[in-house]
């Protein structure tokens, strides 16, 4: 990397895990460095303080001072405004209604343009940018959280409030746990990574989705009773985006999402299962609509990535 | 009205009442003539039939032979392809899987454009021409079904199968009723107007909402209680449009949505009611986002005399 390469960083800041990448500024290519930690919350000075050292630690890797790079874009949950860099409710972080002002707090510690974005939608235009002809799509996080993006004809949508996708802090089940959003039996609090390793502590260094879906698949009861009523969860959340917007395409994604073949097999049958009496969502085969997100690729940091290239100006990436 | 001056037709098929206007091609003004008849449902061919019956008294009642009308525009239920003219699943009229094309027999028959939208889309639309700075909305059908119809940055979103805005087939009540669907316990199986009516049936000439409102009013507790619970129902409907969507107005329409203030009120109320423990969903204000349809306009005919004046050459409205 010569100084006049122009790079950008970009982090996709999970419930649990917070991912980055130094990348180049144009072109295609792999990420230069990537770093992978565990995400500090429950305190927004602190979030703070350690993405700005995630980009700092991630700019030494790569040779280059913070300054020297282009941009740095941030995927992060909850309610955020790209325009404004303002972030709310996202409670699995400890952000709540006092809004975290991230893009000027790091972009005025950086000296470079920091811009944020929800986490979903980022990973929505990652997913629509690796998989061909997927220009509608919802991409289905079910990480810490649960969150949908959706990028309709080609477009993220937002929504009014910033809120489009956020069918996580829906009610669905009046027995449920209550969720950190405060309401009751929310999808979140039901059909999240979180709900499921409370549901099936893991013990042995497995994720508890990988251990849930191994136990299942080895014939534990137990294991076949949680895992059917958690990928009935899943299918309820399909179901809403189907039903509500009728995307061409579902990705399933975030961190329970790499379970993969297992995951989509189980969370097709419940669809299944629900079609079976009813024509119209025979029709609909929201289960032949439904995708693993691209294997080998973090969709949330190529959107990321995007992100921060398109806050680079085009004349530094026309080399 | 003389021979030259082009006229369109347009009816509204909901599943209790079908509504038809004849109103100029061009220009404002309310309809020439209007009418009002039950639907018929439960048999394809008669459905076709009693709406051909419907357009040509409308024609008759306005001094003209259908084939000086300019073009039909039909509002209905179900999954319908516009460009095709074809209705499927339009579970409260007898239509299934089996297409309808009823675009095509129409026009057949008339020996002029015919075309049809989803009734829900059209009530959308025409919403958003009537409300001021409104290219942003959720219309909410609660009538004989529940449906929704989707303008989303000016655009009506029909998604991929043309099943957008079909929560009505959402379940959401485990131990509700069978719907007509397949499924059990959807929203249109008890937070639409038939759900209504069988919890609570008029017997004086009042619409069983109606009815069901005044006497809570009345302060009938088993009212309040059927009225609650209802409300309740239709507030998940907003909840699902709201978190999954984010538009800037929900508006309250159909049958039931000709109460008025009192269901705004009560739907109101379960909003703020799930909003009391929760940040998140209290800065969403939905319950400030929702309105009722404009009083004295017929959304779904707006929408649909909109979709026939888009079928009139332009040389012919221009005079």
């Amino acid at each position: 990397v010569t100084p006049l390469e122009h790079l950008v960083a970009a982090l996709d800041v999970g419930g649990t895990t917070t991912r980055g990448v130094i990348a180049r500024a144009a072109g295609p290519g792999p990420p230069l460095v990537s770093t992978r930690a565990p995400t500090v919350t429950g305190e927004a000075d602190v979030l703070v303080d350690v993405l700005g050292g995630t980009v700092s630690a991630l700019a030494s890797a790569a040779g280059v001072e913070i300054g020297e790079l282009g941009a740095v874009g941030i995927g992060i949950p909850g309610i955020v405004d790209p325009v404004s860099g303002r972030v709310r409710h996202a409670v699995n972080l400890g952000v709540g209604d006092a809004p975290l002002y991230l893009a000027d707090r790091l972009g005025a510690s950086f000296g470079i343009p920091v811009v944020v974005d929800n986490d979903a939608n980022l990973a929505a235009l990652g997913a629509a940018a690796v998989l061909d002809h997927s220009d509608d799509l919802a991409y289905l996080s079910i990480g810490t959280g649960v969150a949908v993006g959706l990028v309709l004809d080609g477009r993220i949508r937002r929504g009014w409030r910033g809120a489009a996708g956020e069918i996580g802090h829906l009610p669905v089940d009046p027995d449920g746990p209550v969720c950190r959003c405060g309401q009751r039996g929310c999808l979140e609090a039901v059909a999240s990574g979180a709900a499921l390793a409370r549901q099936w502590p893991a013990d042995d260094g497995l994720s508890p989705a990988t251990a849930l879906f191994a136990a299942a698949a080895a014939g534990s009861a137990p294991a076949i009773a949680v895992r059917d009523r958690f990928a009935g969860h899943v299918a309820q959340a399909v179901a809403v985006i189907g039903l509500a917007v009728d995307p061409a395409l579902v990705v399933l994604g975030g961190g329970v999402g790499e379970v993969g073949a297992p995951l989509l097999a189980a969370v097709r049958a419940a669809l299944r299962a629900r079609a079976g009496g009813s024509p119209l969502l025979a029709d609909l085969d929201l289960a032949g609509r439904l995708a693993l997100a691209p294997d080998g690729v973090a969709p949330g940091l190529v959107g990321a990535v995007e992100l921060a290239r398109s806050r680079v100006p085009a004349a530094a990436t026309e080399r």
